[in-house]
């Protein structure tokens, strides 16, 4: 029997894994990362998934994409949330959870996985990186790539963050119809309204909503920000002043608003008829004092959840890169990269141009990115031209899902286990 | 000088009314009421809107709908709320207010308004039966149409209401996203999550967050209608049991949900840090008894004024039917009828069709539809399957208004006002 010898090494098995908050746009970057191994077979063997993300693979609860069709992968571009689980689960330092990141590595020694998709914010950022190192001390080479996700959109060098544009045009798009509501109707009715929008450190989401002004005097009125410290006479009177002169007034409040000594609004405690604290609610607490102060009827809605998830007003922007930087961390793998996240580079604004640049983990993980002071109006309240300038691009263009019976066509996946290889559980 | 004898009447103006809460289509309504009279010019002279709807009536602050281009009047079809305005203000009894109902006549009379176009719910039906009868009195006929429009779904005769199919297919549709989301991340995250909506006394509005569910078993796992008692201890133990089996929970809750007395939980009264009674939201008193009674980590959202002005997501059907009433009002005045509303009647499900057929307002005025009890689960905590086949077509279809920069392109009225003719001011 004779041998001949293979050039080429010899395909590895990847592992795509979601984490954190998921987004509209988490499924089509999964899609992105799918049907790029998929045209990698002589360098990627299997594809795996965990099953919730990190606590799948700590299990070794895997999934195997293998087994999903590809009009099923080709529906994840258009189904929000994290299809194959996602987590919120941080591993600490290694010194402190090393038994964790050790698991990991023999979980991917057990499954020769030489490839792991990481695909999260800051904190996954973090864990890719130190997997990264760990492997290499443990003998077992793993190109760990982050890819970027968050609706928070504070990751560092990346022009955006794929979930943001989406979630800001819900924001921009519910603000000027609630707008037309409030308007329409303040004569006799509510004269105040406020959402309540995501955003506990940064205020991207808020500032998000000042799009849905198209001219200046145009709601909304006011935005509130966790970078700018809340001034409880300074919002009164501007409050007061909006409603004398446009008889109504619409507030956009992040939930992580906050005043001059760090106290978030949302922790100022209501509390219920029993007396139990009820948590969240910048919203009702503006409400409160808005009613107390000046006694105008007001309305709040708090978009929660419903934010996030809205596939059906998904940005096409945002679809085209959450897509983009799937594919181009498959590509970034393949070439041989290690510890490096795909970024959104901004190569204009008007038009609006991009590409796919990428940059070395260890420069983004643990940095946290916030609306910068000349973004913010000086007043505090509103965003300026520069920040409009930024925005507006990212909530360009619309990318419906398929109807079926009124309610979109969310793809459902078949999620097959793969078989476990190592004798010793893992216990979450 | 000769006269010919006219065979015809003169053609005589037409005031437009919108009234109450506002949706994502009444405008639509404006849109088939407009058109239609610009139809029948031989018998509609001018059209005329209320500025904030009967208030703009009562005093004289009229809106010259015929210096509003094409256009403009074709963009109202895809524009939420009330464009012309509308008002919360319902007229009493004759015996009571009488001196606003004489007014109404009298500006009526002051501008030839030989056609009044009520578009509103119950109480608004009402009003228009009474200006009616009194205007015969007065000796000035006018042929009161009233036109069909309320999110809560609950006038009686009409199969439906228009600008309920929208809101139902936005909560249908925030149901099923927010849902994706809890179970992606259940593991590790939130177990609970609760959707507020609205309906103070017809649970319509949470029953069509039902059709979120393809099939049995999918969320949302308990739907709170106000027609069925809410029983703390049996609502708990189905949360539990819920998440015991599925690992989270989903929940729609009606805001006029209440206990066997008829208290309402939104009243149950929580209190901010000062001892101020905080109004509204059965959302955030459901999210502490779950806390407390089984510590489950929970989230809540209350969408407001978002869903009843999402035209962005708005049911085609719901778009159509009402630009269909609006039209066939004006078909119904010029053929000469008084004090009748289009209804819209059903003449199968499956497929869905429907046509416009007309009701006394007699009929209607002051009467609720609550959900049947048929079209609630025995459990009290869901829909049958006759509520969805009810329900489902009217969220059928979308209908998208255009896009410009990232938002939709909605329509803004010119607005220009009518020159009074009345002396004496009228001070609401």
């Amino acid at each position: 029997m004779t041998m001949k010898r293979n050039r080429k090494p010899p395909p590895r098995n990847a592992l795509y894994a979601q984490s954190g908050g998921v987004t509209a746009v988490i499924n089509a970057t999964a899609c992105g990362v799918i049907e790029a191994c998929r045209k990698h077979r002589d360098r990627i063997g299997r594809l795996y998934a965990g099953r919730d993300g990190i606590v799948g693979a700590l299990t070794e609860d895997l999934i195997d994409v293998g087994r999903e069709d590809a009009a099923t992968v080709r529906a994840l571009r258009h189904t929000p949330s994290g299809a194959f689980g996602s987590a919120r689960y941080k591993l600490k330092d290694l010194d402190r959870d090393r038994a964790k990141y050790e698991r990991l590595i023999e979980v991917f020694r057990a499954h020769d996985i030489g490839y792991f998709f990481y695909n999260g914010g800051n904190d996954s950022m973090d864990t890719a990186l130190k997997l990264s190192q760990l492997g290499e001390q443990m003998g077992h080479h793993v190109a760990c790539i982050g890819i970027p996700k968050t609706v928070d959109n504070d990751l560092p060098v990346t022009d955006c963050c794929p979930g943001f544009g989406s979630v800001a045009k819900y924001v921009a798009v519910s603000t000027l119809e609630a707008s037309l509501d409030v308007a329409s109707m303040a004569r006799t009715s509510t004269k105040v309204f406020i959402l309540e929008v995501m955003g506990r450190h940064a205020g991207w989401i808020a500032a998000a909503g000042g799009l849905a002004a198209r001219k200046a005097g145009d709601p909304p009125h006011i935005i509130l920000f966790p970078e700018i410290a809340f001034d409880r006479q300074r919002f009164l009177t501007r409050v007061r002043e909006t409603v004398e002169r446009k008889s109504y007034c619409v507030i956009v409040a992040s939930e992580g608003t906050r005043d001059a000594e760090g106290r978030f609004l949302s922790d100022m405690g209501t509390r219920d008829a029993f007396g139990h604290v009820q948590l969240g609610g910048v919203a009702p607490t503006l409400a409160g004092m808005i009613k107390d102060a000046l006694g105008y009827k007001y309305h709040w809605a708090l978009a929660d959840y419903l934010q996030r998830s809205a596939r059906h007003i998904a940005s096409r922007v945002d679809v085209e890169q959450a897509y983009a930087v799937g594919r181009a961390a498959v590509e970034l793998a393949v070439s041989g990269m290690n510890a490096v996240m795909p970024v959104i580079v901004r190569k204009s604004s008007k038009p609006y141009r991009w590409s796919i640049g990428s940059v070395s983990i260890a420069a983004v993980a643990n940095r946290e990115k916030m609306v910068p002071r000349n973004y913010i109006t000086a007043d505090g309240f509103g965003i300026t031209a520069a920040c409009r300038r930024y925005l507006e691009p990212l909530i360009g263009g619309e990318d419906y899902p398929p109807y079926k019976g009124g309610i979109p066509a969310y793809a459902t996946l078949r999620g097959a286990r793969v078989r476990r290889r190592l004798k010793t559980p893992f216990v979450i």
